[in-house]
């Protein structure tokens, strides 16, 4: 990124404009949790002062940089990307995976959605069954729901005592920094939406048939915990954001925005990460094309 | 498919043209892999007298009836598909497999590469490690190779009897109708190139300093043993080919026309199973959205 070009504006920030080529200069620092801020002074839909067409393009142009990047990042086999998704139910993490992974390689590229725990998952500590998906070298593994809901629903009903959930906190960090140490880079994205967003979405799915099976009518009593929900999460952010692996708040209402917001950061890491192809294990001289049979 | 329409002609098949809108009635059933015959008289290329462009719109509209079918899969999880994809080296297995990919819901779509068995794989059948990779229940599966290499790498060098082939052909068959009876489609496709076809792909990878980490230096060796490998498949598509689960032979060396074929196969399929959205578990007159908070 071009630090001359990534000046803020009064907008949410500065995207400079000009016949077409949109110089894409987008910093995200300002939707990174900051320790001690709460989650209502973070936006939930945001457009960056750009059109739905331009979000649009520059969502593509991230598409494209992703494509190279996962290739080598593949071939490296060094290095690996643990992207978390946590957020309120129906603020579109099915639909934030799906039109991010349908760019990606899917040999390549994992998803796990994590449900209410098995049987055999409880009787064992929280991160068994977490661990047990983390990606391998050259992999981006991309968890829907993960080890936050330990900290998260399990804490606003009070399933765990506050000393448990604050043993979590400690569990998870040293469980992230075990896998930064084997080369994983991980990401974790809260997307953010409103209450009445979440409502809007409940009636659609109520209003179309072929959303129905969408519907769980116990989601309306964890709607009812928002706050409490709320609070959690800003507990857990704080407790579990170092510098290493931070959480960016993603406003999630504006869909481009938001599928744009979250292929750049996963390219941005990509980029930092560096992966390049290998060496070939074999002598190169040994193999002339021109005389293989 | 209409019946109508779907007479073949001297070329490959029929496919009626008229402006800008072309009748999808490629029938594949003369790719279909019959008993007794020769992977020889099998196409390694074709265009079904098509255009790139006019493949790419059949294409594209193979992708288009994928996501609303899967979709149905999904939301139903009553049945599953599982495709498997065998191949010579450099056939394009990894590609074919990145093209439809990426046009399914990442979610509720599993890859599986199998490469060669690690020690703990060894120490059980050849079935142990496939089987728990299996599809569930509203899932598609893809395997990158599959149980079939027990019956056609092992049995090109040896590394097996005859009567351990033997019975392993009984015990795909046993597994596959296992996998049957509990709603799960199997699809076989074998991408069919010529040996001059994969010569200039390895030459190709050879000459691009990005692909280098693609070639195998032992895959010169399969290379040698081209015919031994046509045996072996075609053994294996005879033995195990039941009228439930086929075997394609698809000529794949004109991508365009490999996945157009692929992702008609897939949706031919899902089609025939006819999926549907599961009614709601709950009463939806207890619900009416205007109502909700």
């Amino acid at each position: 990124m071009d630090d001359r070009l990534s000046t803020r504006n009064s907008s949410i920030f500065c995207v400079e404009t000009a016949s077409h080529l949109l110089l894409d200069t987008m910093n995200f620092d300002q939707f990174l949790f900051h320790p001690n801020s709460k989650l209502e002074s973070y936006a939930t839909k945001a457009d960056g002062g750009l059109d739905d067409d331009e979000l649009k393009d520059l969502r593509d142009e991230q598409y494209q940089r992703l494509r190279g990047l996962q290739e080598r990042l593949y071939a490296e086999r060094k290095q690996s990307v643990l992207l978390v998704l946590q957020a309120m139910d129906a603020a579109g993490k099915d639909s934030t995976i799906a039109r991010l992974t349908s760019r990606l390689n899917a040999q390549g590229c994992l998803i796990h959605s994590f449900k209410k725990p098995t049987k055999l998952e409880m009787e064992h500590d929280f991160l068994w069954r977490i661990h047990q998906k983390a990606p391998g070298q050259g992999e981006i593994t991309l968890f829907n729901r993960s080890h936050y809901e330990d900290v998260l629903i399990v804490k606003v009903h009070g399933w765990a005592d506050d000393q448990t959930i604050n043993q979590r906190y400690t569990h998870i960090n040293n469980f992230e920094s075990l896998l930064a140490d084997r080369g994983t880079k991980v990401v974790k994205l809260m997307l953010n939406i409103s209450p009445e967003y979440q409502l809007q979405r409940f009636k659609s799915r109520l209003e179309n048939h072929d959303k129905h099976w969408k519907f769980n009518p116990g989601d309306l009593d964890e709607r009812k915990l928002w706050s409490d929900y709320m609070q959690a999460f800003e507990l857990a952010m704080q407790a579990c954001g170092p510098e290493s692996s931070p959480w960016y708040v993603v406003p999630a209402e504006n869909r481009r925005f938001r599928d744009y917001m979250v292929a750049k950061i996963l390219a941005d890491t990509l980029e930092e990460m560096n992966p390049d192809y290998p060496e070939p294990d074999f002598e190169l001289a040994d193999y002339p094309p021109d005389e293989l049979v």
